[in-house]
């Protein structure tokens, strides 16, 4: 097919797809490319926004290290992330619901014992977390791997500082018999997404700001169940109807009192609820 | 807004726009937003699918450098550049028309004389190239930028072989007062885009070939006229209706037969004709 123009083009890639014995990839793909040709034909593109847009996609990918996924964090502000996690965590009711990984998971969180400080030094106000796992019949869940990390009282988490050799405030514990999960932390506050990349330039260049309200992020795994990726969200935080995430879901918003037989700690009692896969 | 679900979170983004001072920008990114967003909902978009796409693109930012372009790559591999020139092309009768730039221009291509050998020992059947500029009228365009470069006869640019310092098969002239452009070079040959980085896997897993048919590139810049990106391809070529770049015009295909006065040498007339600006 030769002199393919703005109308034609569409239908020519998707002759190319005609060898393609992947069906899923090929609907995904025409998918995909049928809504790249209509964005381009409807706000008839220029050739210097298309440059910007190369541009700025090269900058995202090259911004990417093991410790900083712009990427996700592109997807997490344009909202696409929460998009995917509602497409695909239908639950039954009284599941805890399911929210975005963000840009700060790691796989190498420190292993933890029940009841130890995983705050290993990051700044804030100390936090007793005490969390039980639950099928949705109320059987504990024992033996599930709990992926915890969060920003700390500066609203950083371990891997944006320079030079930080250490894990803190990040750790992988494991639930007890009782599907209990006990540890002492830090008590979240709202921060800023990093700014100092490609998507904290979208985010200025229109008129977003880049807050996320204080949360502790939990990646619960456990045979038998559904993976659940969430947040903890702390009440009374000024971004909870606002983050630039469009993560919070009412359930998950949870008090962090002071706790009164330990004067000066907070405290955060919560049940899990996972999904049986059958 | 809370407990933002797959129905309302195009709403959401839109309305996060609301302090954006940038009409266009506004505009534009509400279409791409809307469009990524109805993509995800109409395939099902899973997580791994989501992540699969994010590494995908993490993996085309990295691959690029300041000699090779993959967004590019994939923007020319998905049609999305040819679909961008031709919403920003439309010319009068009798202009040559445009095609993609390509991922392999750069900006430090060396001054060569009218008459000098450009190829500088890229390997190739020699080729006496002798091409005029000209305005819809027919006047003759002199001291135009003209940018050439192109594959040799192994299917390589300059800039994809480890270790070569210098430019070759690539140069900047100027047309003269009768706006002719002469300069000896090497015929090219139709060459694989290159398939070591994520748009070579994607083409192989959707059952692509990764060829283009043979060409030059040109990118003719003067002054009171429509800058022009285009390709001469070479007649007879067997990729002309497969292009995978989707690249290639009826009007840009030329002859480029054996010189009967120079035996062993090919040759390539051609009238390029610009677009006033007025």
């Amino acid at each position: 097919m030769r002199n393919i123009d703005e109308h034609t083009i569409t239908r020519a890639f998707v002759q190319r797809l005609d060898r393609c014995d992947n069906p899923r990839l090929k609907e995904v793909l025409i998918a995909l490319v049928t809504h790249l040709h209509d964005f381009a034909r409807e706000v008839k593109l220029t050739e210097a926004e298309w440059m910007a847009g190369i541009q700025f996609l090269t900058r995202t990918g090259q911004m990417c290290t093991g410790a900083r996924q712009e990427f996700i964090l592109l997807s997490d502000t344009l909202g696409l992330s929460m998009l995917t996690i509602a497409l695909n965590h239908a639950k039954p009711p009284g599941c805890t619901e399911a929210t975005v990984i963000g840009p700060f998971h790691t796989e190498d969180a420190p292993p933890a014992a029940q009841g130890s400080d995983i705050a290993r030094g990051a700044p804030g106000q100390p936090l007793d977390v005490d969390v039980t796992l639950r099928s949705t019949d109320g059987t504990p869940v024992a033996d599930a791997d709990v992926d915890v990390w969060q920003a700390d009282d500066d609203g950083k988490y371990d891997v944006q500082y320079a030079g930080l050799k250490e894990r803190r405030a990040r750790a992988l514990l494991r639930s007890d018999a009782q599907g209990r999960v006990r540890f002492s932390t830090i008590v979240p506050t709202a921060y800023p997404v990093p700014t100092d990349g490609p998507v904290g330039q979208m985010l200025v260049a229109t008129g977003r700001h880049p807050w996320r309200p204080a949360h502790l992020h939990f990646w619960i795994k456990a045979p038998g169940f559904e993976p659940l990726v969430t947040h903890l969200f702390r009440d009374g935080d000024p971004y909870l109807d606002s983050d630039v995430v469009f993560g919070v879901r009412n359930s998950l918003i949870v008090q962090m009192p002071e706790n009164p037989s330990k004067p000066g700690r907070h405290l955060l009692r919560h049940d899990f609820v996972l999904n049986p896969t059958q």
